[in-house]
Order: C-alpha cells, then sequence, then structure tokens
C-alpha cells in the first residue's frame, strides 16, 4: 500500500484562511505526489494496481468512462485525450443516467470510474451493474483514497496522491485526475503501441507540469482583484471549446457550488443556438483560450459576444494576441503544452470561484446543501 | 417531390399573436403531416428518400448523430430510444465539436444530421469532413426543407413535414424530428430483424400521438396563469432524467431564448454534485414527470430540491401520484406511452415559455441576438 506523501499534517489549515485555498495551493505537490515514482526518462512505469494491469491495457478495444459532477468533468477531458490520441474510442456518461438505462455491448470494454473519495454511490451501483452482466474486459478505477469502496471492487486501481481533500468543492482531486488519465493515456499507448512519439511527449509534457501550476498560482492577487467585479453579478456564462469546453464546465460549477452565481457552461460554437438571447451588459462571459488549433474559433465566438455587449473575461495565453478593451479583460497566462492546458487552465478559474466566494460571505469550505461524498443516490 | 400539407397558408398569422404560438398550435396537424403515408397497420412504410434505403438500414452497425441547438436535443433524445430499442450503439455530438476533433473509427457507420433549415453551416462542414473521409457507409439527413443544402449533400433523407417555421425559437420543427427519430427506429429495426413487438408498438404509438398532443395543448390557460410566477425570476432549473433529461434541455433553452431568463437543465441524479447550492426560494425548479421507471428516482431529487425550500413546478402524469403542497405545483398530463413521453412533454414548456416571454414583452418571434438559421460558422 502506498500512502499519500502528504500525510496528516495537510488536515491542518496552516497559513491558510479555507482549506479550498490551501487545497488549491497544494496543486503542484499534488501533482508531484501522483507523478512520482510512475516517470521515466521517456516512458510511464506501472502506474496501475491490480492483475496483469499492462495485459489488460493492450487488449482494450472501447473505454467507457462513468462519474459525477467534478469527476465527470475530468472523464470528458479524458475521452479527447484518448479519441485524439489512440483509436480506442471512448465513451463518458454521468453515472446517475448510465446506470439506469440500457448499455449497448461491447467488445473488450474498459469500465472505467472516477471518484475522489471511492465511495460515490451512483459510480459504485453503475459499476456493480457492469460487473453482474460481465459487460466489461476490466474495471479500472482513479480514485483518491486507497481503502474505498471503488478500489476493492475495480481490478485495477490508478491512486490519485491528492492526500486528504476537505473542501466541498473539489480542486485538487480534479487536477490529479487528470493527470491520473494522462499517465492511463501514456500506458495505454506503450501496452498497445510500445513507446511512441505521443507517449513520449506525454511523459516529457508531464514532467514540467507542477512547475507550469505554480507558475500560474502565482496569478493569485490579480483574480483576488478581479473577482470584485463579480460580487454583483448574478449570473456567468463560461466558454471554451474542445477539450477546454469541460474545463469550463468545471469553472461554472466551483461558481455555483461555493458563490451560488448562476454559472453554466457551453462549448463557444453553440452560442448561436439560444444563449447568445441571454448576453447583455449583465451577464459576464469567461473563456478559456490557450493557444491551440481552435484559438481563431474561440476568438470569433468571443466577437459575437462583444458585439452584443457582453463583457469579457478571457484566460488566455500570452501568445493569443488577444487585445484588451472595454469590453474584453485578458488574464494572460504562459504558453503551455497543448496536453497540459486543461489541467493548467483550471487553476485560475479555481482561485476566481474562491475570491468571488471569499467576497460574497459564503461558506467556501462547507457551501449549502452539498456533502462532500455523495453516498447516497 | 413530396411538398408539406401545411402549404403557404401556414406563412400567414390567422388567428395568433405570434408564429411562436401558432407553430405550437400546428404541432398536432405538422405530426399528421409527417406520418402520413408512412405508417400501415403494424408497420412503417417507406419514409426515406435515396438509393435502396432498407437496404442501408440493414447493414447499419453504429449510429453518429450530429446536429447544433434544438436539433442536437432532438438526437439526445433519439440516441436513448436507439439503444434501448436496438443493439446499435448511437453517438451524438453538437456539430461544431465534432468537426475539430479527431474521431475513431467506426464499422459501417450511419452518419445523422438533424437541422430544420438544411443550411447549418457546423453541421454541412461536420458531413462533408465525414464524407471526404469516407468514413461512414451512408449518410442520412432529418430535415426540414426539401431543396436544402444538407438534403443534397445526404445520401438519405427523411423529410419532417412541419411546413414553413417562421418563430426563430423551434417548436413543431422539433417534435417533428423527434417524430422522424421514431419513424427512423421503427424503420431500422425492421430492415435488420423484421416486424418485432417493438417497431409495431411504435407504429401503434404514432398513430395516438396527434391526439395527445392536441389534449396537451388543452394546458394552455393553465400554463397562461402559471407563467405569471415566473415573471419576476431570474433564474430556473429545468431537471428530467433518462429520455427526459434533453426534454429539460429543450424547456430551458426555450425560456432562455425568448425570455431571456437563465434557465439551465440539470439530469435530476448530477443535482447533489453541484447545482443544489443554486437552490433557493428565489430558483424556481421545473421538472417533467411521466409514469416511466424513473419515476420514484426523480421523486426522491425533487424532495431534495424542497428539503432546501425550492419552489417546485411540476409537469407529472396524472397516474403519477404527486401531491401537490405550498413548495410544489402539480401540472397533471395525460397518461402516455414512454415512447411518447419525450414528444408530449414538451408541449407545456413550450408553452412556458412564451406565455412568461409575452408577459416579458420581448420580441417572441424575433429575440434578440438569435437568427433563424445559423448559416455561418
Amino acid at each position: 500500500i502506498r500512502e499519500s506523501k502528504l500525510g496528516d499534517s495537510s488536515i491542518d489549515l496552516g497559513e491558510y484562511r479555507h482549506y479550498m485555498l490551501k487545497e488549491i495551493f497544494e496543486q503542484p505537490k499534488a501533482i508531484t505526489a501522483t507523478l512520482e515514482g510512475r516517470l521515466a526518462q521517456h516512458q510511464v512505469l506501472s502506474c496501475l494496481s491490480g492483475l496483469n494491469p499492462m495485459a489488460v491495457l493492450a487488449q482494450v478495444e472501447e473505454i467507457q468512462i462513468i462519474a459525477c459532477g467534478t469527476s465527470y468533468h475530468a472523464g470528458l477531458i479524458g475521452r479527447h485525450w484518448i479519441e485524439t490520441y489512440t483509436d480506442i474510442p471512448c465513451h463518458v456518461e454521468v453515472a446517475s443516467e448510465y446506470r439506469y438505462r440500457r448499455q449497448p455491448k461491447r467488445k473488450n470494454l474498459l469500465l472505467i470510474t472516477i471518484s475522489q473519495s471511492g465511495e460515490t454511490a451512483d459510480t459504485l451501483a453503475a459499476l456493480e451493474k457492469v460487473k453482474q452482466s460481465q459487460a466489461c474486459l476490466a474495471s479500472l478505477t482513479i480514485c483518491n483514497v486507497m481503502e474505498s469502496s471503488l478500489t476493492r471492487e475495480s481490478d485495477l486501481s490508478l491512486m490519485t496522491m491528492a492526500g486528504p481533500e476537505i473542501g466541498v468543492a473539489s480542486t485538487k482531486a480534479f487536477t490529479t485526475q487528470l493527470v491520473a488519465l494522462q499517465l492511463l493515456l501514456a500506458a495505454l499507448i506503450q501496452a498497445q503501441q510500445g513507446e511512441t512519439p505521443v507517449s513520449r511527449q506525454l511523459v516529457a509534457d508531464l514532467a514540467q507540469l507542477p512547475q507550469l501550476v505554480q507558475q500560474v498560482l502565482a496569478l493569485n492577487p490579480v483574480i483576488e482583484t478581479l473577482a470584485e467585479r463579480f460580487v454583483e453579478k448574478h449570473h456567468a456564462l463560461f466558454l471554451g471549446r474542445g477539450e477546454q469546453y469541460p474545463v469550463a464546465l468545471e469553472g461554472a460549477l466551483k461558481l455555483k457550488e461555493i458563490s451560488y452565481i448562476h454559472a453554466e457552461a457551453y462549448p463557444a460554437g453553440e452560442l448561436k443556438h439560444g444563449p447568445l438571447a441571454l448576453v447583455d451588459s449583465e451577464m459576464p462571459i469567461i473563456a478559456v483560450a490557450p493557444n491551440t488549433a481552435l484559438l481563431e474559433k474561440l476568438k470569433s465566438n468571443l466577437e459575437e459576444v462583444r458585439a452584443r455587449g457582453g463583457e469579457l473575461y478571457v484566460f488566455a495565453c500570452k501568445t493569443a494576441n488577444l487585445v484588451p478593451n472595454e469590453q474584453m479583460h485578458v488574464l494572460e497566462l504562459p504558453p503551455v503544452p497543448d496536453l497540459l492546458a486543461p489541467i493548467v487552465y483550471t487553476i485560475p478559474l479555481q482561485l476566481l470561484a474562491y475570491h468571488v466566494a471569499i467576497l460574497k460571505g459564503t461558506d467556501v469550505d462547507k457551501p449549502r446543501n452539498l456533502a462532500k461524498s455523495v453516498t447516497v443516490e
């Protein structure tokens, strides 16, 4: 049994005012712990516990990811990565929906569950359902708690080493789930094709990640100031495209959970099919704009918003050439490899939600109506 | 060439104040026109134009649906039906996302596009992309305009006979798309398995549909009164489970588009994973509750909302035994077959959006910032 390096001391608040802020700032350490002992110079080392993990991964022909809430967002990003960098079709579904509908049979299916606690009731029930029907090659859980129900019930486990997460709004658990999905992606490629340029690139990128997250955390004071502009707002729209759409979903969920502002995310290309009607000067729009192939498309979506009088807040790559103006505030992030962008761009959205909630005076670590682990259906 | 029975007279407003209301009330007629000549006593007759449609359908092993906005919601419901009643895996994706990412190869793939106008730029571009890569068995479009780009570019067409739709917020186009998806489902079953109890049931259910929609339209005065409760609201949550989740998405989109109220839909089982934090006395919750296998699950989700002080508006089956109270308003609908529920339960949500918008004084047929057909990217 491996234990998180963060140990028991991580349940003290230390210098931080709230667990959530502490956990946001612990992300470089949590990511480092999740990578530790798992990266060699050009490849991912064994990161899975269970019987013959590489032999299992070699046979996978289809992947189904099941999760809830924040973990579901991690799954959506994982799907993008898997379908972009392997030939394996990958499906993602909310556990409470998946478990109650008929599933098509799939050959050599790897069932992946994602849950911080490993006790999420709907996710566990979905896993049980698939196991009872013997409809998968193997089950794998990405989980943060070693002795949890999901790790016990799954054939394979990939542990995130985030340490205890106390804040109800998940932060370091989410980013380490993304790291785990990248480790899994590299392991899948290695198992099916051996070391490839993509798997090498993944390993090289991951090694840079803690340092990049640290750099972005330095934006904290700027975001604290920015948060003042949201205190009086009742709504927000979050936009992203491709693998940044789930980042927008996660940003919106954080703001909802702790500031009680009604935030909603859209893939930016869908704006014109309805939500643009909501846009006026009272509806702030937050966009994530790393310098990827979709940047120019996103820019034209932002132009549509600006033309309708919307106020834009764009977290953008320094190299994206977004010129700020009265209606568009730009917060610059350092250039990051495409594969790391979803992880890095999540950080400022976490900080934004935190500071808006502080200004609104909500109970950040224990928002109303929510529990940390949803252990009942 | 078949022409809609609705003819040119349908562009007159007649007794109606707005095109949207006229088009909502035209739905029994539009559905009848879409079914006309296509149903025999126990089977669906040829409803597809193009080369050897039944031979093509017989070979289909996988389906990909691509659409935007309201048509995307129709696709989500279609997916539920296809995966519930056939063994064919079905995937649905927003066109602006689909066209810009790498797609896994799929064997004997039927590519289905859905668009009222047949000119939606992202949907057309996604079709072109798939055709260029020769990555599908055949393309099929569900479309309301005979000589449109999508019908020209697709191997097969299944026309909805909704007649011209003038209101920007789609109503009769959506419900006739759902009817078309059911015709297609029955045709798929017939092509692959011959006449089965399910395909017979589908045909029998469809024959009842215009009459059921007519019954539900009689709720109009009740919904007009109910709408007064929403005029001062800035938010709303729409809940559904299973194939009713996309109905909730469509209800939320209608309210957004024409009343500018920030409405968002959730699969009800996801509430506890975040959005429940938004619930207070200022946040009305609208739920669709036909008497299906998921009814009891939905009821317990509604109880969670009630316990947090939320005000519920439930469109429920007469037989659902939902007891109204101070916090829960219940609007009863007649019992409907499971397969028709998504179509029937859409109607009151369209009427609700219409009456709220009227009370708010917006331009119902031409909401701000939106165009009827999105012919640019």
